[in-house]
This record gives C-alpha cells, sequence and structure tokens, in this order.
C-alpha cells in the first residue's frame, strides 16, 4: 500500500524530500503540503506536479485524516511543536535537524513519544546512512582495529555565507559530527573543549574560523574535530579512527582518477547537498518501510536530544575556553538500540 | 501513473528486477510473470508478495492487454522470439543481454522496431548507467584529455565454475566491455585481435585463461581488454584512457582506508553483482521513466547489434589467431544518438 | 682532501654512522674511536676494518691532533660535557639528540659556541634532512596551500619495550615532532596540554599509551600529535598541514601497489630504522661538506635547546593535565637562519 | 682504497656520473678524463675541480696505467671500441647504454670477456638499481602473487625534440624496458608486435606517437608496453605485473598529498633525470664496490646483446606490421646469475 504524507515546509531540503518521495522512492505519495509562505507551497505543487491538497495551517495539516505521515522540513524554531501535535494525532513523523532548539525541547518530545507507547519520531540525522560511515562503524564492530581509542576528523565548508556565526559550526555544522560519532561508537560524550587556531583571513569579519572541537566519550575515547567553514578548497568531511589494532578511515567519494599538467588526482566535492545525497534517499525510504511494517530504526529522539546537549556545552566551551562537562539524563530503555 | 509490467524469467536477474521493481524503484508494479518452470514463478510471486498473474505461456502474457511493458529475463536463445512478440504488439521491453543469439538475430529485431516507428526495445547493458563509466565518459567529452588515443581494460573474476568455456569469456563477459567502449568513446570497432597468455594453474583444464583481447576502432583507438576469469584476488574491472595530454581512469569502488597489520589497505568487491548493483537500479528506473513520457533512451537494439558483430570477430579471432575484421551495416538515422 | 672523524660511543646509532661515513658517505674517515666499552670500541674497529686509533678516554679523542671532527653518540647525559670539550678546541661537533640532558645545558653549549665565534654544532635531527618533509616545508613556503593554521600529526611505533616510561614518550619520541614542526613552521612553541585518550591493553603495565599532545605556537598555529607507541600495525609517521586554501600532508614511503585477497595495499614499515634511513645519510654528508667548506647548515644549538625548553613543558603537562606556557629565551643574531 | 677511475666522454651523462663520484659515492676518485671535445674535458675538470689528468685521445686514456677501471658515457656508436680496449688490458669498465650499435657488437664484447676470464663490464641499466624495481621483482620471486603471467607497461616522456625518429622510440626509450623486464621475470623473449594507434597532434610531423609494443617470453609471459614521447602531462613510467593469484606495480615516486581547488593529488615528474636519481648512484658504487673486492655483479655484456637482439626486432616489427621472432644465441654459462 502507498503511504500517505503531509510536509510542512517546502523550503529547500523539503521540496528535495518531495523530489525523492515522488521520482525515486517506493512506496509513498505526498498528498499534503504547507508552507507559512502559501505560495511557494502552490508552487511545489506545480513544479513536481503533486495531487496534494494545500493546507494553509499545518496544524490542519497533521490533524488530515488522510495524512498517515508527517514530515517537517520548516525552519528549526518551529520543529518541537509540529512533532509535538503529530505524536498527539499517533503519527510518524519525520523531523529535519535539529529536533527542537534546546536539549529541553528533545526531551518533551522523547516524552510525549514514550507516553505513545511506540516509536514515531525520527531524526534527518541522514549521515547514520551513508554507506561510508556504515562500512566504517562495521569495521569498528568487526573487532577490525581493535577498540576505538582516538577519533580524527573534520567537517570543512568551501565558504559560508555573511550570515553564517560561530554557534552556527555548532548547531548547523557540527550537529552531524555530534550525532553521527555518538552512533559510530556507541558512546556518549562526557566533556566538550574549543580551541581557536589563527584566524584564516578568507572567514568575514567576526567568525572564528577555523575551530577545533576536542570531545571525550565516557569510554574515555578522544576526538578532535576540525570545523572549518572556509578552507576554500572544497567540501572534505574526513574522519579517522585509531583502534588498539589498526586505523579506519571514512571512504573517500569515489572520484575518476585523472593525470594531467604533471598531476594525478581525484575530484573534492563542492557542494554539500552532493555529498551525502544517496544518505537523503536510503534515511527518507528507510522511514516509509518503518512506518508501513518493520517500525522505525533511523536516529530517534533521544539521538536528538544527545545532540542537543553536546551542542550545549560546545556553545558554553566556546566562550569559555574551558573543559565544559556533558551530562545526559539516563537513556530510558525505550531507546535503548534494538 | 504506475506502469504495469510483465515479467518473462524469474531465475537470478528476473527476480532481481522485480525486487528492486517492488521494493526500490519508482512509479512501476509487476502484474503478470512468466517461467518455464512454473514452480518457480509461482515462488517468485510469493516471495516478493506480488499482486500478479502468473501466465503460462510467455506470448499469452505478451499479448495481455494489462501488460503496458515486457521485462525479458529469459535465457539468451530465447530473448528474440520474445522481442519480436513485444514488438508486434507496440509494446516497450527491456530485454537483458545478449539481445538475441546472433548479430542477424539483432538486425532482425532492429528491422521491426524501425517499422514500428517508435523505440520500443532498450537492452541491459547496464554499464552505460554506472556513475564512474558516466563521470570517465564526461571527462572525455570535456576534452580533459585531449583525443583518446588508446584503452587499456581489465575484466577480472576471482573464479568459475567448470561449465565456463572459451567463447563465454567473450559471450558472457567480455560482452559488457564490447559495449560500454564504444558507448564511452562514441565510436566503432573495425579489428578484433585475441592473444593467449601463459595459462593460469587455477583455471579448469581445457579453458585458456587469461586472454587478451586486442581491439581497433574506427578512429585508430587501440584498446587491449584483459579476460582473467580465474584471477582469484576478486571481481576488479579495469578502464584507463589514454588521450593526447592526459588519462583518465575509471573509479575504484568507494571503500573504508584500513591500516592494519603492516599493510594500508582498501576493499576489493569479490561478488560481481556488488560491483553494479546501482547502475541496474538506474537502468530500469530509466526504462519505466522513458516508457512513461520521455521515451526509452538507453542501449539501443543497434547498440545489441554492435556488441554481437564484435563478439561474433572476437570467436573467430579466438581460434583463427589472427586479426579479425568487425564489419558493420551503417547505423540508420533512427539509431543515431540523440 | 678527506675529513678526519673521532667517534665517541660506538652503540647502536655511533656504528650505523661509522658504517655511512666509511662506505656510503663522500669525504670523510673516522680515525679514532672511543666507548666507555673499549672492547665495544675494538669490535667495532674490526668489524669496519677502521684504520683508527682507540682512545681510552674521550677526552684525549677530543684533544688529538689528528681529530678534525668530532661525532658524539654516547648516551645522552653524556653529550653535554664532550660538545663543551670540542668548542673548547674549536673541533665541529655532530651531536645526537638530544644535544643534552636540560634546557639549561643546552644554553652553555649555545654560549660557548657564540663565544667560539663560529658555528661547530650540528644536532642529530635528522627529518630536517627528509625528502618527504622538505617537499611539505616547500609547499608550505611557496604560499601552495595559504598560511598553515593547523598541524594534525601522528608518531606511532608497533611496540616499545618493559624498559619505555611515559616521560620518553616526549624526550625520545615525541622529540623528533618537537624539532621538525617547528623547522616545518619556521615558529616557536608557546604551550603545551597532553590528554589521554583511553588506554591500549597492549602497553605493559603503568604505560599511559596513547597520549595526545596539544602545542600552540606564536603565530597560533594549533598542532595536535598523537603519541601511540604500541600501536601493533607498524612505524607510522602522520603529519598534514591545514593552510587558509589547502592541505598539505607528508608523503607516504613509496611501496609497490598489491591487488591480492580482495585487497589493493601498499606496505607500511615496521622498523623506525628504515623510516629515515636516507635522512641519516643526508645530515652527515651536509655536516662533512659544511666543516670542510661551507659551514655547518643543519639543526643548531638553539633547535637543541628550542626541542629542550618544549620537552620539558611537555612533561610538565603530562603531570599537570594543565595547558604549560612554553618561554625561550630570546633567539640571539648568532642563530638567525641564513 | 680509493678507485682510480677514468672517464672517456664528459657529456650530459659523463658530467652526471663525475659528479656523483667525487661528491656523493664513496671510495672512487676521478683522475683521468677524454672527450673529443677537448674544451670540454677541460671545462669538466675546473667544473668539478678534479685532480685529474685530460687525455687528448681516449686509448691513451685506458691505457694509462694510473687507470684501474674506466667509464664509457660517450656516443653510443664509439662504445664498442672503447670497452673492447678496457678488456684488452684486463680493466673493468662501466659503459652507458648501449653497450654497441648492433648485436654483434655486443657478442663481440662478451666473446672478448669471456676469453679475459673474469667479469670486466657493467651496462648502464640503472633500473636494475631502482629501489622500486628491486621491490616489485622481490614480490615476484617471493610467490606474492604466483607465477606472472602478463604484464601492463607504459613508458610516457612529456614532449621530445624534433630530433627524435620513430627508431629511437626503441633504441633510446623501449631499450630500458627491453632490458628490465627480462631482469624483473628472469625470462627471455621470444617475439615483438608494434601496433600504432591514433596518432597524437602534439607529436612533431613524421613522428608515429605513441606506439604499442607487444612482447611474448619464453615462458608464455604476454608484455604491452606503450611508448608515448608527447603524452604532455610528465614523465611516467608504469609496471604491473599480472600474476595468478594477484597483481603487483611499480610504486610511484613519493609525493606530497594536496588537496587544492577541489582535487586531491600528488605531483608527477616532468624531469627524467629526476625519475631514476638514486638508481645511477646505486649502480656506480655497485661498479665502485665490485672491482674494488666483490666482483661486478650489474647488468651484464649478456644483458646489454639480449636488449640490442630484443630492440633489433622491434625495429623489424615497427615496419612489418607483423609478428617478428626474437632469437638469442643461448647464454654461455658464464653469464649464468649468481
Ligand atoms: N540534514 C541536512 O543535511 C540539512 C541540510 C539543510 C537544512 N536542514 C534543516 O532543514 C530545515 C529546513 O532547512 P532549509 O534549508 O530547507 O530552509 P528553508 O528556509 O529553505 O526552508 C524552510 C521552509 O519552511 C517554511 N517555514 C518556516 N516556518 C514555517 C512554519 N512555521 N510553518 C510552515 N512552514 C514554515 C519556510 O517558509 C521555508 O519555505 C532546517 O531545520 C534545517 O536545519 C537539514
Ligand atoms: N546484465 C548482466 O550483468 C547479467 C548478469 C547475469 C545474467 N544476465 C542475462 O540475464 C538472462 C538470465 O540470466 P540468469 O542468470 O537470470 O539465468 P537463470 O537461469 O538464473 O534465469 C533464467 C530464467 O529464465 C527461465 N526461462 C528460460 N527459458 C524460458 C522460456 N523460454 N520462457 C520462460 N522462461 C524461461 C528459466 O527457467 C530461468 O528461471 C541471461 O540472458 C543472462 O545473459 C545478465
Ligand atoms: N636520531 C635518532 O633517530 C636516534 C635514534 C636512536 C638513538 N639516538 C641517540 O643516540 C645516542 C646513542 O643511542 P644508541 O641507541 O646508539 O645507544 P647505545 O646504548 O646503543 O650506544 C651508546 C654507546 O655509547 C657508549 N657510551 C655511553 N657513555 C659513554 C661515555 N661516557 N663515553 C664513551 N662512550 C659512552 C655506550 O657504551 C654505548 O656503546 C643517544 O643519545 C640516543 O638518544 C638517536
Ligand atoms: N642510462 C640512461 O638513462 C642514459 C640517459 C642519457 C644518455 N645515456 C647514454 O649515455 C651516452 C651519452 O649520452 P649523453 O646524453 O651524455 O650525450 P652527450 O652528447 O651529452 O655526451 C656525449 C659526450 O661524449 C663525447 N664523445 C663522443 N664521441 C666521443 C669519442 N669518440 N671520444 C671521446 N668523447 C666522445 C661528446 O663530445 C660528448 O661530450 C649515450 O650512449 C646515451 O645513450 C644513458
Amino acid at each position: 500500500m502507498t503511504l500517505q504524507i503531509g510536509v510542512i515546509g517546502t523550503g529547500a531540503i523539503g521540496q528535495d524530500h518531495i523530489r525523492r518521495l515522488t521520482q525515486t522512492l517506493s512506496g509513498a505519495k505526498v498528498i499534503a503540503v504547507n508552507d507559512i509562505d502559501a505560495q511557494r507551497a502552490r508552487g511545489t505543487i506545480a513544479k513536481y506536479e503533486l495531487d496534494a491538497k494545500l493546507h494553509e495551517d499545518p496544524h490542519s495539516l497533521i490533524a488530515d485524516a488522510g495524512v498517515q505521515a508527517v514530515l517537517v522540513t520548516s525552519w528549526g524554531p518551529t520543529h518541537e511543536a509540529f512533532v509535538l501535535a503529530a505524536i498527539a494525532q499517533g503519527k510518524p513523523v519525520f523531523c529535519e535537524k535539529p529536533l527542537a532548539e534546546t536539549a529541553a525541547g528533545c526531551l518533551r518530545i522523547a516524552d510525549a513519544e514514550q507516553a505513545s507507547g511506540r516509536r514515531l519520531v525520527q531524526v534527518g540525522f541522514m549521515r547514520q546512512y551513508d554507506k561510508g560511515y556504515r562500512a566504517l562503524r562495521e569495521v569498528i564492530r568487526n573487532g577490525g582495529i581493535g577498540e576505538p581509542l582516538m577519533l580524527h576528523c573534520a567537517h570543512r565548508n568551501p565558504t559560508v555565507g555573511e550570515s553564517y556565526t560561530a554557534s552556527m559550526a555548532i548547531t548547523d555544522t557540527l550537529i552531524h559530527e555530534l550525532d553521527v560519532l555518538r552512533w559510530l561508537l556507541d558512546d556518549d560524550y562526557i566533556s566538550a573543549q574549543v580551541v581557536y587556531p589563527r584566524r584564516t583571513r578568507n572567514a568575514h569579519a567576526g567568525l572564528a574560523d577555523p575551530q577545533i572541537v576536542l570531545l571525550e566519550t565516557a569510554r574515555g575515547v578522544r576526538i578532535d574535530v576540525e570545523v572549518f567553514v572556509n578552507c576554500q578548497y572544497g567540501y572534505d568531511i574526513q574522519c579517522a579512527v585509531i583502534g588498539e589494532t589498526g586505523t579506519a578511515s571514512l571512504p573517500e567519494p569515489s572520484s575518476v582518477l585523472l593525470r594531467s599538467e604533471a598531476r594525478v588526482s581525484s575530484r573534492i566535492l563542492t557542494d554539500w547537498k552532493e555529498r551525502f545525497i544517496d544518505a537523503y534517499d536510503f534515511e527518507l525510504q528507510a522511514f516509509v518501510d518503518g512506518v508501513k511494517g518493520r517500525g522505525l530504526s533511523g536516529p530517534t529522539a533521544w539521538d536528538g536530544y544527545a545532540a542537543a546537549v553536546a551542542a550545549d556545552s560546545c556553545l558554553l566551551a566556546q566562550k569559555s575556553g574551558k573543559v565544559e562537562t556533558i551530562a545526559m539524563q539516563k537513556r530510558p530503555a525505550f531507546y535503548a538500540p534494538d
């Protein structure tokens, strides 16, 4: 049977998810859309020739009997209310990151979900569906390099706009590492420290770039993540796991090997959308399949909460220059990984 | 609307294509199946929970009014008849390679298709949909390495069964190179020569393995393709294009980079099905999308004919030890690439 | 003319240097040796068929009129006295690292050298002569990656013996990075911090392994050096420089590329002596050539002092867990790089 | 003791060898030089501050009692006479390739050397001393990839001058592969075929470039060597050995790994002199050490003969377009490898 989906927020990511649900993925159909900018919602229906109802109000979309599952791709601050509303209707909801603006908001969602008795929330941390990270995780779990002891990571963007602030280095950029590295190590963070290298002259005034975030996990794994958002040369994600008997590194995107002008070279991506493009497909197909039968298995509300708590400590560490503790509530059995 | 598809031949590839049409791809539904082994056809319907009619006879499936497009995944020798029958019904048909057992058979299909007035046939040369070959083709077309002058290729399987014969090295293994290299260079072959290196002790008696096939194209490009089907170490496809100002090589499959036991290493696939698994998805999605609107754009009946002609000359060259000419009829305008 | 050299300390490194002076390098001859273990000195003369005088006492060797230059390859604590004695005789002296046991000892040597009016001391930091580090330095100086902002380094040994202590991770292992990274960046350190990841089960009891040393330079470059001396998989030196517009990494040792057992792989060295074997040749040939004509240009007594000061702060940081300042006296003009 | 060497031919390679004998290598001294251009010989003595006698006539140099060993680095056609003259004097002689202009010339030298009763001749095929080829040979001999079955090689120069002729592709360029591949496989050639791909527009008129030389060995190994002397992008030597259980490829020259402008890349050399610069040092040090004691072990007069015979057949094949046999006399026991 085809899952009937309602989408709140038809901006960049919203339209991208509507495109893949309609043209690429299997077993789902977008039958309702809403955007605070109704004109944009109407344009989206036309652009993707959707047989979908335009809701004036997001809450009426969530309540629409025809809507079996909700996609929340509106601005971050609006996510909490829509997710809670969907849970209230007992409807599965895929929510783009961040799950909520604050750790507390995430907890409210987690509480509501547990109260509902079944998993209804999947958060849009697509990296957990990336083939490269999955292969890396398998090497670790198979004991291929012994117990992980250290991680050396880097999240580099070519450039960011004037509107990009130092805190967005945590909430918009590092947030993906904060989620995926917990999942990779099956571990939790206990502290964060931020150090500022010499500033690049290519960062707009007022933005400290690059930053290095030093994390420690409960099992003692030391993680360094370089966040460099004006690196100029490309969109480059690095993750090397150093274990007791070996090291394993995230695969580089596949590329033609070129010999030209005295260099042998491969391509580095420049557009972040290309880097995890397959992962977006897998995460949404998993959501559709999960709702229709086997149950949700993707990033949980608790993962959303954990990323939010870690982000909060990193934001503190950015200002204090000190090692800030990262303390989470005990994970409820409800969110124990299967 | 959802394309209603009938499948003839529910063996290894048939079931694989049924799986992806049903669970992975978008806009199609398998509503009729046939296999000479009815029991296997019935098993397939159950296995993939198909809402599909079991036809006793393949020709009744083709004639079934509900069937809008046909998939031919039966044994090679049966393909020609089924494709001709589908064309006779004016129904688009995706036919696994080989299109027909002989060049003449392919010409009969091409003639029938031209007589029908529109493109109805797509041949299952999935490598034309592989991201790596497409990126390689783009580098060549963008002039990144100047005019192509030489190709150094290799098609290596870990092992083959006792039933594998020397001629299958051409009709089953090299056939993929014969198709994809023409497409890659947008050129046609004019000669083939086969040389036999020292035999590996790991080939079963009677099989000359490896073989090197030397091809020349109309534009003078020299191609060497190593066909080594008992190479032991993995399933490894290599293709290096040497141009006037540089060289470009087919991307290696993406892999975790491991440092362990004094080696830094990446994975080589061992299962041929994994190597072009995405390409099978893209080729069938393109067939479904093509039938539903924009028209077929994949490998044509003429590509099937060209591969068959080249294969015939290679089979001759295997025995003669001489340089055998490869002569094709002039390509009809009907098959001019858009 | 052939430089007449006297060697104090015919142990592992002493004999290795005697071998290369005699059989590989050009323009030098070992004509006097001394070792506190006279028996070992005598054995060395025989082993390398040296036409050399055996001195009972190191100071008599230094004073020997026939000795034009001195090589100090005895135990660390004995270096300072022998170097000062050579300077007193106005004789050039190549001293293996460490130059002296303490920063103060190094300063005493620097003062004596300046008082002598000419460069007489070269310290055995062979990495400054490694082709890889030199190529990396050139990329940085040519502006190939913009101003350096961060360094991600690793110094990994397969295993160390029971006698290896945590402080030796600084004085024996990290000491090489402490020297070469200053030289690479043409910069000085201002602080050091040591963090301890989870301990490997392969380290002998009482040894904290691995350790991560975090350094900051005067120009704000942030450096992380992973010191992991029981990494099991090999002897692996990594150094990635992250600049404003790109990154440049220390070359991997050249290796045959092997495809075997489903892996494509290259060799990782396991013996530290092999990793910089060419650099030992270049540093000693430079010493011989420098003495005979153009003057010494290798690592100076000041480099010895700088490494000692940094090492002292790292040793403090190991215990304090705090960020320790690294403060050096102002570099005398005498030691300004040409 | 120091080997007293006389050098005939102080051109490009002659001066390069004089430089390394004088400034880099150990145990030798150039005490006599001759060049048909006396002015250039005199200039060389001054340039390298040689304590050497200028001989008006090459034969007087060979006869000079002070000359213990001869280096022949004059034009190819003059080599045979000088080598025979040295043998006549019982003096060891290092002769740059080609040993002689014809196979017959090489046989005359081999006969003279055997008549003298001891190994006196080393030919300047420096690749046998290259660390990369030696490591590749070791992998083969250790059975790391099973019996070798095929070799895929390439010898690519960026550009050649107007004076470069098609036959020089064999006598000047391919000659190095003809020697090193025999040595690599410990095998002899039995046939050669030359095929001409489409011509690059970057070759000067009249030069067929690139060429592909197909060789077969006595043990049935099939070798393809691409000779492309106007490849534009760099000086690039490739050699992949395909064995029964794996493949092994010649190491790439070590290089800084750069991430810049959306490419991750390594350097490709452009100057042929840099590619085997270490090998030239090793081959001459081996000659000096061999003469002084352990006896010559490098490329023999027989290797010179074998390369000449193979070259002759390749020159025939260039014109005939047919498979030309390569037939050598039986190797005398005198030249059996130790
Ligand atoms: N997973 C990823 O890699 C990734 C990448 C980019 C963005 N995102 C997240 O996706 C979300 C959307 O990002 P975007 O780039 O598409 O932003 P966008 O501004 O392009 O789109 C947001 C859309 O939501 C609509 N909207 C905002 N508030 C609304 C409300 N109250 N009710 C209905 N519609 C509302 C806006 O009008 C807009 O059309 C953000 O939370 C962002 O963090 C995730
Ligand atoms: N593109 C590729 O990479 C690729 C890979 C493997 C096979 N193939 C091609 O796909 C085709 C099938 O290969 P396979 O490996 O699935 O073989 P298979 O033997 O596993 O499956 C063939 C199926 O067709 C059925 N069949 C045979 N003749 C029939 C007939 N006359 N009517 C109805 N059903 C009939 C058989 O009973 C069997 O179930 C072959 O032509 C093969 O060359 C292509
Ligand atoms: N640059 C490098 O990579 C490197 C590597 C290893 C050692 N080293 C340094 O080289 C030095 C020697 O190290 P090693 O491994 O050869 O040690 P070793 O113990 O093998 O050799 C030291 C030799 O010095 C002799 N000796 C000690 N005190 C003496 C004295 N007072 N007078 C005369 N002889 C004396 C000892 O008898 C011994 O033979 C040390 O300072 C060490 O730090 C440098
Ligand atoms: N092994 C290699 O990679 C390599 C590379 C380049 C050249 N070579 C070989 O080295 C030899 C010299 O090459 P080159 O590039 O130095 O050439 P070159 O022309 O630069 O030098 C040759 C020198 O020999 C002198 N000469 C010629 N005939 C003479 C004679 N009869 N008596 C005395 N001197 C004479 C010439 O005046 C000239 O100075 C050639 O045989 C060439 O094939 C080998």
